[in-house]
């Protein structure tokens, strides 16, 4: 199943059409993505045992060419977390080690942006980072890994927009407000549970400005992957229903290039995983 | 104007008693403080023009004596900001520089817990920080210094309990997950509106172990003080209601002591603001 949010409603879609949740099911489900973020099995069942009349303007084709329609999955995530330096080869870029645990911080929740936003160039150090996004359906403490996908809602794609110097600024560097400016955090373009995908482990992603390939490499890379960050992530805070994980970035970044390369105004950047879709973001002046 | 959580419901309260506010305003005002946050000048407002029957046990004091009937004044922050380092001498303590612009980093909203809660003793190197908490109850972006304190709802205490080991296991060290395990951010006892507080910019703030005194500073000494911090967010984020801003806390902590102090079960740690009244935490066995 796919869930989307639809001008502020959450909507069904399939490749064919797609429904308004709340209409369809005559009000037994809520009315936006986050309130029924918790229900989504049960949603899934519903849906798989009933006909209804799908709105070919609904469709996941007719969305992605009008991208613009689609806000983010979830708005307000009771927490985000964003591991950092979760690929080998992007630490290595960096400079920095590769990490012995998951590195956490944070993107802040007024950064989220539907996956078709606008977003300002704030500085002449940002940066690209594509990633997978596990969208948490059923929180709780202490999961293990062997439990852990079963309380994902799903997966999303997710830019983790940087602001490079701003990052770097403190002593030591707290990377949060760098990567929650303004529209900095585009997720989208809907939720996609695991059942549709063949094997939610092992994911091609990457993203392109134009005709150039910025980021490629397969989810199968992650340091820690998402079953191990959920039992990581449990271990020490209880996950919530609509929790965002960002689960860090592949190599290819502007600032582990030499010359390094930044992004500026005009570019237009096209972040995609393997049966989830794809965003598209223009960089505009500010 | 002062308003609780307790037992889950927004209760105006004086010193001579208080009223459930949703009960009392006949359904005109929220029954939770997460939804009444931003409509505290209102509530204000309307309380000032009522006469009320206030009930004797929802009086300040009343309200002290049993700091278990109070959870967390804000539940489900849309977004948690603290602070770093945000008082010289205590960035002086612990070795790091005085920073040049707010070091910025979050405590996961799940970590959040009520004045009285008990916390539990997790590892061998758990610390104390006590902060003065701002709490945002109209939102924005770009918001003049000038104009930052009328965009909160008001003040409360807060405990950064933080975990040293894992504050700095990663590299550059992240500072957020190890200072949001289970209810290691107590807050409360409730909000107090500013105008209740003789001089707002600089009151008293201490934390106390039994007789001794841990940590005993004023909040004019903040380096960044809490108009310049609404300002340097709200540039950089979009401020929302019930955002919690953790100030950054004065020198003392158990990190900065030759030998180092750390919390050891048993401790009862007594956290104190001029004006705003107190927490106090149990730490337990776990």
């Amino acid at each position: 199943m796919r869930i989307a949010n639809v001008a502020g409603r959450a909507c069904l879609i399939t490749p064919t059409g797609g429904v308004d949740l709340f209409d369809a099911s005559q009000g037994a489900f809520p009315e936006t993505v986050d309130a029924a973020i918790g229900d989504v099995v049960d949603i899934a069942a519903w849906f798989r045992s009933i006909e209804l009349d799908l709105d070919p303007t609904l469709s996941t084709t007719a969305l992605l060419a009008d991208l613009g329609r689609l806000g983010p999955p979830i708005t307000r995530p009771p927490q985000v977390f964003a591991i950092g330096l979760n690929y080998a080869d992007h630490a290595g870029e960096t400079g920095f080690d590769v990490p012995s645990q998951p590195m956490v911080f944070t993107k802040f929740a007024s950064s989220l942006a539907g996956p078709g936003a606008q977003v300002p160039v704030l500085a002449d150090t940002i940066d690209w980072e594509v990633e997978l996004v596990a969208v948490v359906g059923t929180g709780g403490r202490d999961i293990a890994a062997e439990e852990a996908m079963s309380h994902l809602a799903g997966f999303c794609i997710g830019q983790d927009i940087s602001e490079r110097r701003l990052q770097m600024a403190s002593q030591p560097a707290q990377f949060s407000l760098a990567k929650s400016l303004r529209n900095y955090s585009p997720i989208g373009p809907w939720i996609t549970t695991l059942d549709e995908l063949e094997d939610p482990t092992d994911l091609a992603i990457a993203c392109h400005h134009g005709d150039e390939v910025l980021q490629a490499s397969r989810t199968k890379h992650l340091i820690f992957d998402v079953a191990t960050l959920i039992e990581y992530l449990s271990r020490h805070v209880e996950l919530l229903p609509g929790d965002l994980i960002f689960t860090g970035t592949p190599d290819g970044v502007g600032v582990g290039r030499r010359p390094r390369v930044f992004i500026q105004p005009g570019w237009e950047i096209r972040s995609e995983i393997e049966g989830l879709g794809y965003l598209h973001n223009t960089f505009v002046q500010m």
